[in-house]
């Protein structure tokens, strides 16, 4: 506005064009995400822009520019000096969600490279290195050359995302969550594509969920976001497919961390429940797939330890001892069936924001969460139940945490006299 | 969202409804806008919500809500025991706009108060207090005491709108104008209207223009706008009525500041051009009935120097002097007719920016106007001239402004062979 400025673009005018309608040029979009980035534009403009680009979207073109403009914020990294092809996946998050646990080992054992870059949990879904770290001994933070060693040995790797990684979009997340505009689809999927592209992988297998305890409730919206990210992944050279899975109820029996490593194992062990080895399976298969193998006998290698002996390398060489005991909760209340028949259903969302009260989950991200802390699923949607059988154990180290859980858990299930329809786990696959 | 939040809302939960298509609930919209002031509520949060309101709108109560949410934020004056009818106008902004001028003493010359509280000119409209200003030792400025004894006294006041009216909307004009949410209609008639009912005028007409010179360019815009502070003022009990105007051309034959106090002192001595006299009697009828005299005849009271008379009375009151000769250019540069023929156009936007590059308008708030400086036009669209003739004056203290002012001056004006279709200077009348 002022003789002084020096900047090519005004924000004022890639405001007014999203506004209007408009597709933002190129230039003007890197350099709003860079002179952000700098502190030139201000917050509210860039608020101003995240809510129009909710309300008007953006084209494919503009959320790959996006995307590429919140990447060279940052370093960016690459595997290219492996020898092995990089396969990643990244979920969108769930209750009882500890997939990446037993896939990661699986398809490393393949002899594919498998970077899991993950994050701690906020609120009700839990976080991948929250749960690792109930293993005595185990560190999340590795040195990029500790990272690329042990995915050249064992493949597996998951450990924190370092700091680096397109602080852009740090940047714009903590600003979307204050101003509204966090469930703008082309803003979620070059923060989630940002990293992951950043990250330097060939290929990358997403599991978009639905549902009640998803972050997107209904299918139509969480269909639009997976084949965004499909898009993007493509337009930016990384092979990416997508699955469309259900959310509405709890993933395994396991939600809290200990229990969840405790399940994760024995799936890689050719045991588990129905549901966590069908998912790991199905997104194992793509990501094999995307690596060159569609053939590879996922099965197999839970089957014949091949895919717990990956597991053991992995946590070894993370300084985790695979064999100690894992942390054990103080006190434990059980909830049993009020009367006999089929339980109908039990929703994600208040178990997991049950066990989030329970200590398994944190409200800052500054907080420790209770390893020990969550919840044991006895029974799951489509069993029978008899009066007086157990449905359900909460886990805590201190019971005055079960009534806040309780509250959380009002009509959160319940017994009825036919069994409910049938629900697919994995409703779609999503590819370029 | 933390448990010390004593905050009786959540500004986030307030943009999504606004950003979900719903109107915001009475307490939670009022909340909005005192958590603002306060700054409680960020500057980015306010972005978001305006950006939301521009894109899904405002139903009627929403806008009157907000309206006197913002009046709430400041004083509130009230001219109640006067013990006469007070009438106030308000135009949208144009290039040779100073209706107010005649205006004001001549409704006032029927007995009734005229609050004209005004602002200064920013960018290409005109302020009235700086055409005002050019009259040697006329003061702006006046106490709530002395604004009262003069509308009792003499009826018209032409004053500088105090600090303490609406002081949200001022926060809230700021913010939209970086972060391009300043055409929101309910946003721009909750701002014009905040301060014109919070001065307490009983009723009020609004020249809302449209067209090239003019803020809303679009007629059907205007219109909405129009429409929207119309059945504002009514909602809160100010009587208001609308003309909707032609601002495609300039009004009148000066564009400035000391030249306009001439144009509008000529149309209070019964001359002055057509549009001025046109516009002027239209509006102080309007004003007139309002104040319960339809029947004026206004056009008498130019005629036979009662408005002269409340003129000179007003300018002596903030101790200017009627008489005194006004400030004249240093420079004057004059263009001609390079053929003979029709001027079918004469572009009011690239005048006014030709008379601010000139120096009679500003850019920043703070910058002073050179008084004589603007542009003196010669003939008007539907005007015949003949190679050679003068078209328009320019006006300055300096040489070295021309160029600048040509620049913006490049295809503004055309002379053809057959006459432009007349327009009517008053398009529409609306009312409650």
């Amino acid at each position: 506005m002022s003789s002084e400025n020096v900047e090519p673009f005004d924000a004022v005018d890639v405001i007014r064009a999203k506004r209007d309608g408009a597709a933002v040029p190129e230039d003007a979009l890197r350099w709003m995400v860079d002179a952000y980035t700098r502190g030139y534009v201000a917050d509210a403009q860039m608020a101003s822009f995240a809510m129009a680009v909710l309300l008007n979207g953006m084209q494919r073109n503009e959320i790959r520019v996006l995307t590429d403009a919140m990447i060279a914020s940052g370093e960016r990294m690459s595997f290219a000096g492996l020898g092995k092809r990089t396969v990643d996946k990244h979920s969108t998050g769930g209750v009882g969600d500890k997939i990446t646990l037993p896939l990661a080992p699986l398809v490393a054992s393949f002899g594919v490279a498998v970077p899991q870059l993950s994050g701690r949990g906020l609120g009700h879904t839990g976080g991948t290195l929250d749960k690792l770290e109930s293993i005595p001994g185990w560190r999340a933070a590795l040195t990029n050359d500790e990272l690329f060693a042990q995915l050249r040995d064992i493949g597996a790797v998951i450990c924190a995302a370092g700091s680096g990684l397109a602080p852009a979009d740090k940047k714009l997340y903590a600003l979307r969550d204050v101003t509204g505009t966090v469930e703008a689809i082309p803003l979620i999927a070059s923060s989630i594509m940002s990293k992951k592209i950043a990250e330097g992988t060939d290929a990358l297998v997403l599991d978009v969920k639905f549902g009640g305890g998803a972050f997107m409730r209904d299918v139509d919206k969480a269909r639009e976001l997976a084949r965004t990210m499909v898009a993007l992944g493509t337009d930016s050279g990384v092979a990416t497919t997508a699955l469309l899975t259900d959310m509405n109820t709890p993933l395994g029996l396991a939600i809290g961390n200990a229990n969840e490593v405790r399940e994760s194992v024995e799936v890689l062990a050719g045991g588990g429940p129905a549901d966590i080895v069908e998912l790991t399976v199905a997104l194992a298969r793509e990501m094999l797939a995307l690596a060159g193998q569609p053939d590879a006998d996922v099965e197999a290698a839970l089957r014949d330890g091949r895919a717990m002996d990956t597991w053991r390398a992995m946590i070894r060489a993370q300084d985790g001892d695979p064999d100690a005991a894992l942390p054990e909760p103080r006190e434990t209340h059980t909830v049993t069936a009020s009367s006999s028949g089929v339980l109908t259903r039990l929703d994600a969302l208040p178990f997991g924001i049950a066990a989030w009260r329970l200590g398994a989950g944190r409200a800052r991200a500054q907080d420790p969460v209770l390893h020990a802390a969550g919840i044991d699923l006895h029974v799951k949607p489509g069993d029978t139940v008899i009066e007086g059988q157990p449905l359900f154990t909460l886990l805590a180290d201190d019971d005055k945490r079960f009534t806040r859980a309780f509250d959380a858990l009002e009509d959160a299930w319940e017994i009825g006299d036919t069994a409910p329809p049938a629900r697919p786990l994995v409703l779609e696959r999503i590819t370029a």
